[in-house]
């Protein structure tokens, strides 16, 4: 059921992001550099999550797509620069050549802040939303992928290379690379869809330790995991000499915080009824997945 | 006149700057990236416009310092992408190393995408403006500042290196790099203060010429200016080989032109009384700067 109900909406998101970039403007290369890296078959969570987030509410996950495309582009934008040959200096994403080794580092430079300021545009002309509701929303998601979130994650990532990574900066990294729009993107659903203030706060809760154990999960597939699968070399952290969950409490440690995290992402949606079973499937799929 | 009205507002928009990025946030590298380029002393041209639009329609310019703010961190963050070794490879800027090379490329990539995210997040939050006209407001920046505007001629730039530019192209690169910008911060201006349309009509044909009247002498003062005073190499254009209005239509030619766009821009205000009479100083400015 989860399947079907993610591929319905990988199929609606991507067919929105489309429409997004589609305007053939000038000059085409960047419009073609930014489609390269947006249209290349993501899992669309951010997406999902929004919208899964919409209907634990009550609401209409549909409703809010510029919003969740926003929330996509922020996210690759993100990957775009993280793959840069001054950071991360990785040459393949999802099974394709990464954005500059096609277009060269200066245009990945632009493609990603050519995604990230168009993001807060079509996030901003979300119909059907109270202007001061998706002003708050669009907000958060600001913060969140700003300098005191995601930006702050990936500098204090580039920062600790070559340094000693203790559990608490681990934590925190994380908390900024992936767990700050995975929590905005489930905020901005419950908000946008008009939760109530209990509703919101449980599904900030299930976003924190969903974002915990994805980045878990995400750090035990590059160990285990099958590069045909995920679509990047694996073993990239050991050879960058990244800290990870794995590094730092081994596989079968990484395994159990995993499990843990994703029981407490369940706990927090206690109060819902079937309404929320996209989003604790969503959860229980991490423990599972291989991509 | 003009000068002490600029000064004044300079220190004003200098603190408000201050504060927008005084958080000592984690890790503090990126905040002191940041910083490092904002705080160095531009002279904050688009957030005085935006000022100065608001007065010429009636309004206080003080009063939304947060989307002035966030038009200098968004012009920022395109200086900091714009030097980078994969772009122009400048190592100089307002008389200071550029960001890359005091806090690596990574970070510079960080400082930029940082500053531009938290411009969003900061204009999102300006108080004392309808939501509704403060999003249509921010949306429209979002699109000065993208891929159909500023990014797109950062993006038109970076194509043409090495190839035939004609007055066409030339055109069209400004209008992205520098105009989009400028006109947006005449049009939040005059709109954030409630302008009829009349008038938001008639300050973004100001800002459309002033724009062009900045490009083109920009391009003069990169042949007649002086390192000392305008703070970069002067004749970087001809080393890196750009087309300009100099080199287009010669130095005499250019300032024909800038002349006539000068022109242009006050005649846009010629229903406007002594409340525009900044903006008509801005503009005559622009044919004597040597910075």
């Amino acid at each position: 059921m989860l399947k079907e109900y993610c591929a319905d909406r990988v199929v609606i998101v991507d067919q929105a992001l489309k429409d997004a970039v589609a305007e053939n403007g000038f000059p085409p290369v960047i419009y073609e550099a930014m489609r390269y890296s947006l249209l290349s078959g993501g899992k669309r969570l951010r997406p999902i999550l929004l919208m899964a987030a919409a209907e634990a509410v009550g609401g209409k996950g549909d409703n809010y797509l510029d919003v969740a495309c926003g929330l996509e582009m922020i996210h690759t934008y993100s990957l775009i620069h993280d793959d840069l040959p001054a950071m991360d200096n990785d040459d393949y994403r999802r099974g394709r050549l990464t954005n500059h080794k096609v277009y060269g580092e200066g245009m990945a430079v632009l493609a990603g802040d050519g995604l990230l300021t168009a993001a807060f545009e079509i996030m901003l002309g979300q119909p059907g939303v109270e202007p001061a509701v998706l002003l708050k929303v669009v907000r958060e998601i600001a913060q969140a992928a700003g300098p005191g979130g995601m930006v702050g994650g990936q500098a204090l990532d580039l920062a600790s290379e070559g340094r000693e990574v203790d559990a608490d900066i681990l934590r925190r990294m994380h908390e900024g690379k992936t767990g700050a729009l995975f929590k905005a993107a489930l905020r901005a659903g419950a908000l946008l869809a008009g939760g109530s203030e209990a509703q919101v706060n449980n599904l900030t809760e299930y976003g924190e330790y969903f974002g915990l154990a994805f980045q878990i999960t995400d750090d035990i597939l590059d160990i285990t995991g099958s590069q045909e699968v995920i679509g990047k070399p694996v073993g990239s952290d050991v050879k960058n000499q990244k800290a990870t969950y794995v590094t730092m409490y081994g596989l079968e440690g990484a395994n159990v915080m995993a499990r843990e995290a994703v029981d407490r992402a369940l706990t927090a949606l206690k109060d819902f009824g079937p309404e929320a079973d996209v989003l604790r499937e969503l959860a229980m799929y991490l423990l599972t997945r291989n991509s």
